[in-house]
């Protein structure tokens, strides 16, 4: 696998595992110091604390993602990543299912066994607009 | 100037400028394939379309940026940035100021004459919740 290759190998593994519920797996694609930033919240910071969110999270909610690997450029052992994302998150219990779509710049380090890892996650996605809105 | 001092120079450089709405200060400061992120919006591409939309804000409104570049980290010519911004968008016509705030990870490009220009930008600023919300 090249470097790109790899690179686009962890987002995809990202979305397979996330739809699976299966975060030990998602969590070998994060580095221990792993930096979430999303609009309105405070970033949040470490492998743990985003074990600790996905299992909320995960019990509640069937996801589905869509993506879409728009970008990838890396030097070394430092790259990112531009994904187009959209999520449709289904509630467990029955509901209407919610759809967010938007863009997401990710940083990768290279990891010591030749695996990139993703190491600041800027998310973008919003709600769907409709048609009508 | 190290490159973690000229990264920082251009972030503020940025802020300093748009506060002045000097854009041909801030167009230096792009790759010229720039692309911004935005949640809800499609991806801004390119100097022309930033420059276009710098000209239609700053006879708008006043600007004022507070900043805080929280990390820097490159490799080669690769790198980037996490900075909280803080701006305050005053109309010019009188009326309630704006604020807004949040975090922007940016990746930077070394230039061949050794600046380090803004490449991507994921600008997560969100309005800010008061005490009270």
């Amino acid at each position: 696998m090249t470097d790109e290759e790899a690179i686009r190998d962890t987002i995809d593994t990202w979305a397979r595992a996330s739809m699976k519920g299966d975060l030990d797996t998602v969590l070998t694609l994060m580095t221990e110091d792993v930096v979430f930033l999303t609009p309105g919240n405070p970033p949040m910071r470490g492998r743990d604390a985003f074990a600790a969110s996905f299992r909320g999270i995960s019990g509640q909610m069937q996801f589905h993602v869509s993506r879409d690997v728009q970008e990838v450029l890396f030097e070394g052992g430092l790259g990112y990543a531009v994904t187009h994302l959209a999520v449709t998150m289904t509630p467990s219990g029955g509901g209407q299912p919610v759809r967010r779509s938007g863009h997401v710049l990710s940083v990768l380090r290279k990891q010591p066994d030749g695996r990139w890892a993703i190491a600041r996650d800027a998310n973008m996605l919003a709600p769907e607009r409709g048609p009508n809105l």
